[in-house]
């Protein structure tokens, strides 16, 4: 909503909340290959043209809601530690996107193709999570890598083996790619934060 | 072909080779939306449940059409060293696999899902290619991580940066992958091959 630069709760706003929960209720009815564009307007109580105007086709709309649903609900939990904090944090996110609804969130996200805003906001919410368990540490006195070290080292790693197949993404595997990433020389400097 | 145990060259061989350049012909025609299987059947010479019988449906067929073109022509280029073969060989893929073409390949694998045969097939390629640099290199006594190792940390955030943005992938990017995949503290160790 706020991408659209609209005062949320705005008419947009509201549309865009309906269209939502219109398909998150007919995919979870019908399934997803059983959804069309018309059946979500009229779920929705909007045209099809309004569909089509703001989301283009049915891939982007699926990839939108896909995205809404990565959103986390929580902020990563303090265990008092950097390591700790991000073997709990990686473990639940490894667990969650190789589970069915994780790889369908996947799939809808990919289908609709890398577009620039849906994608910052898809790995923003990545990015803010693993910044406030950098940030506790930084205030801890921990050195701290770049949460874009994190993405490359470790979240990227994750995905390829629940896209590609090649190995589990089980605890064992995200501590090991937590350590390689946290003892790494070059790796990209964390930019200072004044508090 | 050698995945269902037949001899090259077989029925089914001939089968797959006309479905395939049937799809290759179609989506050149008239693009990847068009297609449909019944006229890949029509322009193979089969039948369509000849094809639902053997892939499922046309995202099974089109991944595996995407698969065989991921099947690389060349093996990687011998320039003496492990550093230059590797910097060679990743700028080479990132091109690849972030061209129109490229995403489309990655597009129509993804959209099948990970079916274990496939995938095993898509990124054996990949593996196989990175031993041949690596098998150079060990014999001429450089110290080597295994093929794994460069997957994880090179391969995965090539391709994360590709299907979920966050970066462009040129070769400042994966020379700086492969420098940090080198620095081995903690990497797996390769299993010492007897030549």
């Amino acid at each position: 909503m706020a991408k659209d630069g609209l005062r949320p709760g705005g008419r947009s706003a509201r549309v865009q909340a309906s269209v939502h929960q219109a398909v998150r209720r007919l995919t979870a009815r019908l399934g997803r290959p059983g959804v069309t564009i018309p059946m979500v307007a009229a779920e929705a109580g909007v045209t099809p043209s309004t569909i089509y105007r703001r989301w283009g086709d049915l891939a982007g709309l699926l990839a939108d809601v896909a995205v809404e649903r990565m959103q986390p609900d929580t902020m990563p939990v303090d265990t008092g530690g950097l390591v700790t904090d991000l073997d709990l944090w990686f473990e639940q996110y490894a667990e969650e996107m190789s589970s069915g609804p994780g790889r369908d969130m996947l799939k809808d996200i990919l289908a609709a193709g890398p577009e620039p805003d849906r994608m910052a906001r898809c790995c923003g919410y990545t990015t803010t999570q693993l910044d406030h368990i950098l940030d506790r540490a930084a205030a801890r006195g921990e050195a701290v890598p770049a949460a874009a070290a994190l993405i490359d080292d470790v979240v990227a790693p994750i995905l390829y083996r629940i896209l590609f197949g090649g190995g589990p993404v089980d605890a064992a595997f995200c501590s090991a790619r937590i350590r390689l990433a946290l003892a790494r020389d070059g790796q990209p400097q964390r930019q200072h934060r004044t508090p």
